[in-house]
Order: structure tokens, then C-alpha cells, then sequence
């Protein structure tokens, strides 16, 4: 698979980014693949290109909606992405977009065929852009690279933007922290089994969805529904006010996702009067903006200074129980820059 | 209060660092209070005393169990510390210290009347050490100050160390992180008005308490605890593979207190069977250095070149819209490196 996607890469000549730019201004697909590429480079050669594109999404108007969707494997997220995204391409005659965050995909099977064979209708529906994980990338970049694709995406006309994850480390976290709105899919039975759904995830849902809520699983489905409703009123008030709600649809059937559709309007409707929606973004930007501001310091520190070998020396202090990690840190730093 | 607890400090005149030192050996209380005031402060003339301290404490056994004890006001977490903490020193004859982290108490009771006033049994007994929250400072600067003031504790000798926490900002979450068992005070009913406990908290506790379960509240004790314990079903399992439970008590009838006595010393058991006692410090340590790091570096930068205004205009400009976060912080640390 790696092979083959370096080869697919090389076989693309680089355009020149001003063509890609003019691209973007007459909405071309192809031009947009081409800048989401430009957007996923970590080469420095690249960076100029990639300010260029970021730049191009300043200037456009941006009125997205970005839908994060989780789950574990097997919940059927693909499918249910499938029917959603039909259903509002069909519905609100609108331009959807489909990313995925899945740091795994590229070794386990390839995530453009996947996704693509999991995706019939939409994959053929020229109203749909669909994007799989940016590969070869530690999450860190996967993440960057996925914030400013979202961007791009949105500067460039796209409605809705779903982002999906299949929750590989911290990769749920990041997609509830890039999205508006926050998706979690199940099984019937998820309350006995856990699926494999890591801490949080719960709370962070704005909608959880049973899936294969069909034939024998239908009673299972609503134990599981009513089991998670009582547990989200145990659980503290959103900041958006709006009330987490547990809905059953069968994806395969498509059975109960224009209701998730009419619920997702509705969703849009509450966050945008309760004026959550605007703060969420800037509040969003402004924890970007925080946490790329240590990973540029560090990086920068790195190439700079011995700053990655004294870490090493010093977390093995702290490690082995020889110092107190906030004295610990406190002389790293005297050091770092004595010897500076 | 600040007038008077300026006062106090200015009327206490300085001792020499190695006749804390001794006194620490000795296991003198009124050195130890000494030397946590000295871990405590912030100014530049303490931080070599600081250094010799916390070596001391490095060169100690250390045996001490941490608890963490969270809830919403009125929950009656100093009550119920009263009576798990006599319960402890008379069942087990050993010694506790009681340490607590409440940003706002200096401002709104003056924390050590307070404590003491509420733990009339504990601040009465030689075997029990309380120290109040440290005042005036900002929260980073209590979560440093208690971190190394639950160290030199440990290596003082207390055999529990009691930390609580009131649930102002961040405090809950650092409580987590510097503790071995975490407990949740809620009061029946808690299922309904949800008392202000924040996203995490459920998941965080390893034992939740539906404290004031007496008199009339006794079935709505109950069925709080049962709405808990369903919810808790839907979480997902800790590292520790400990099983949260829900309890009944009456700390101010002294009901259920035995209980969880002996559920704490199982929990304990379990985690050092299962080395999760060794591995989750090990963990914070990490943590907390990472996070101190960081900590070090800013305020390095502040000290050294214009990283508070550089910042302050960057971020301006995420505000607004008018560059993308991850851009920003870029550019900002490549101006930062070229000014210097």
C-alpha cells in the first residue's frame, strides 16, 4: 500500500500554485484535491504554497457546517455517513464534503478504496467530495493538516463537512475540537459491551445514535437507547444548552436518518441562536493557536538548541524518582539557556 | 484577610533552612508547616531553601496513600473528612494530613478557621495534620505548591494524605492527577439538578459517595445511587481495572463510614496487586513534568524577549479571523527566533 501510494504520488506532476489557486476560484475539484495535498506536506519547499492556499480561505465566505462522527469499529459509521450525506445531498440540494481522521487506514486497507466501496452513492454523486486520512503522518500532523483542510473545504462552498474518526489515540478529542457539532455511533448492547468507547466520548456527544437498530436488534436497541438516556442526565449541561439526544437508525435501512437529519437542522437552529456556534469557533481557534504555539516552540528549540537531549536526560530523572518534575523542570530550562 | 494573612507572615520570623531541616528529621509539625510555606512561595530568595526541601524529601521512604475528594459546595466534603479521617487514624493508629486546593476560600471564609471550625475531631488530634489551601496564588501556582507539598508530606510520614478540592476551574481535574484514588461527594438527588459537577468528573471517581443518605433523603439516596451505578455501566473501563462503585453514608451520622474504610483499603490492595499504584505515579510524574515544562519555558520567554506581546498580537489576529491558528503560531515563534 505504501508503495503504491508513493508511486501514485510521484506519477502526479506539481502544478504551480497559482494555477491551483485559479482552480479553487472556478470551484475545481481536482484543484482542490491538489491543495488539501499542499496542506498535508510536512516539506519545507511546500510552505509557501501552503500559506498561499491558506490565504486563499481567508478570503472566501464561509458558512459550513462541520459534523464530527465517532465510534467504534463495526458501528457502521461508513454507512451511516452514506445515508446521511444522501439524504442531505437529496434533502437541502447541497455540496457535502466527507474527511476521515484514521491514522490506521493506510495500513489496514487503504483508505481511498475503502471508503470509497463503503461509499456507493456518495462516492458517485458529483455534489460530494470525499477526502480519506492524510497518510503517513503522525496524529499531530493529521491534525493540523485535517483543521486546515476543514477550512479549505469551507472556503470553498461546501454546506456540510463531516469528519469522521474511528478513535485511534487521541484522535476523537481532536475531531470534537475541529467540529460544531459531535456525532457518536453505537451498536444495540452498548452499554453491556463498551465497545471500546474511551472516556469522554460521551459527554462530548451532541447526538448518539444506536445504529443497526434492525430485525432481532430492535428491542436491544431501545434497552441501549433508554440506557444512555438515563445516564446523559447524569451528566453536567452543555455549554451549548442544547440536550445530548440518543436516537435509533438502521444506516443499511435507512431508517431513521431523516429524523438525524431534521434533528441536525434543528441542532444548527439552537447553536446558532444561543449564538454557541461563533464563540465555539473562536474559543476552538484560540486553543489551536495554544497548542501549535508549544509545538512551533518545541520544534523550533529542537533544531536550535540541545533542547531534545536535556528532555531526555531530565525525564529520566523524574522517571526514576531522582527529581521533582516541576524542579526538574524549572533547572532544565536554567540550563537550556545558560549553555544557550 | 489579605491584610491579616500579610500580618501573620511578617510576625513569623524566618527560620534557617537547616533548622527545618533538622526539625523535618525530627518530625516536628511545626517545621514541617514551615517548610511547606517555603515550597509555597513564588519568591526568588526561597527557591534554593526550596530545592534543599524538596531533596529531603527525595531522601525518604515513601508509603502514603493519596485520596482525592471532590464535590459540589455543600456536598459536605469536610464533614465527610472529619469522619473518614477519625475513622482512619483510630481503625488503622496512623497518621493523615489533610491538605486542600480552593483558589477562593482566602476570599470568602479564610480557609484555615473554616477547615478547622468543620473538622473539630481531626484539628484536635496530635496523629492529624491540616493545612489549608495556599492563598493568593494563581491555580498553576497551587498545583505546583501541592504537588511538592503532598511529596514532602509523604515523606514526613503520614500514612493517608487527603486532598481536596472544592471545583474551582481546573482544580478537580489536577487533584486527579496528583492523587491515587479520587472520590466523588454528591448529594441525593444529584441525578436531577446535577449540582454544578463538571464534564469528567463521573469518570474520573474510582468511589462516589451519596452523602446526607439520613432521615427523609434515604430513598432519594437510593435511587441516586442506583441512577449512578447504571451510568456508570455505560463508561468505559479504567486503567486500573478497578470498578467504581456508588456509596451510602452519612458522614455527619457517622453511617457507611466503615464501609468505605474498607472499600479504600481494598482499592488499595487491588491497585498494588495490579501495579497500577506504581505505574499511574510514574505516569503524573511524566505528566506533571511535561506540563512544567512548558510552564518554565513561557515564563523563560516572557523574562528574556517580547513572547507576551508577540503572543498578545497573534492571537489578536486568530480572533478575528485573520489568520489561521496553526499559521499563526508559526510565523509568531520564526519572528520571535529572528528579534532575539
Amino acid at each position: 500500500m505504501l508503495n503504491r501510494d508513493l508511486k501514485i504520488k510521484k506519477s502526479t506532476p506539481r502544478q504551480d500554485v497559482n494555477m491551483i489557486l485559479d482552480g479553487l476560484n472556478e470551484r475545481n475539484r481536482i484543484s482542490l484535491s491538489r491543495a488539501i495535498t499542499i496542506l498535508e506536506s510536512k516539506s519545507r519547499k511546500d510552505q509557501n504554497d501552503k500559506q498561499k492556499i491558506l490565504e486563499w480561505s481567508y478570503t472566501q465566505e464561509n458558512k459550513a457546517y462541520r459534523i464530527g462522527i465517532t465510534g467504534s469499529p463495526g458501528a457502521g459509521k461508513s454507512t451511516l455517513i452514506e445515508s446521511l450525506g444522501s439524504e442531505l445531498v437529496l434533502t437541502e440540494e447541497c455540496d457535502i464534503a466527507v474527511l476521515s481522521i484514521d491514522p490506521s487506514s493506510y495500513m489496514s486497507k487503504g483508505s481511498i478504496l475503502g471508503d470509497k466501496t463503503r461509499m456507493q452513492f456518495l462516492s458517485q454523486n458529483p455534489r460530494v467530495f470525499i477526502r480519506p486520512s492524510p497518510a503517513h503522518q503522525m496524529l499531530g500532523g493529521v491534525a493540523s493538516a485535517t483543521r486546515e483542510t476543514i477550512m479549505l473545504c469551507e472556503a470553498f462552498g461546501f454546506k456540510y463537512i463531516m469528519v469522521e474518526t474511528v478513535g485511534v489515540g487521541q484522535s476523537e478529542h481532536m475531531v470534537h475540537q475541529m467540529t460544531d457539532l459531535f456525532i457518536l455511533v453505537l451498536l444495540p448492547g452498548a452499554g453491556d459491551s463498551l465497545q471500546g468507547i474511551k472516556r469522554g466520548i460521551v459527554e462530548m456527544a451532541d447526538m448518539i445514535l444506536v445504529n443497526k437498530s434492525e430485525g432481532d436488534r430492535q428491542l436491544l436497541a431501545a434497552d441501549t437507547r433508554r440506557a444512555y438516556k438515563n445516564a446523559l442526565r447524569l451528566m453536567p449541561q452543555k455549554d451549548s444548552e442544547w440536550i445530548t439526544n440518543v436516537q435509533l437508525v438502521s444506516a443499511l435501512n435507512n431508517i431513521g436518518i431523516e429524523d438525524l437529519r431534521k434533528s441536525i437542522s434543528e441542532y444548527f437552529e439552537h447553536v446558532q441562536k444561543a449564538n454557541y456556534l461563533t464563540t465555539n469557533r473562536a474559543r476552538q481557534a484560540e486553543q489551536w493557536f495554544q497548542h501549535s504555539l508549544v509545538e512551533s516552540l518545541v520544534e523550533k528549540l529542537e533544531e536550535k538548541s540541545n533542547y531534545r537531549e536535556l528532555r531526555k536526560t531530565y525525564l529520566e530523572k523524574v522517571r526514576s524518582g531522582n527529581l521533582a518534575p516541576g524542579w526538574a523542570s524549572k533547572k532544565m530550562i536554567e540550563q537550556l539557556f545558560s549553555e544557550w
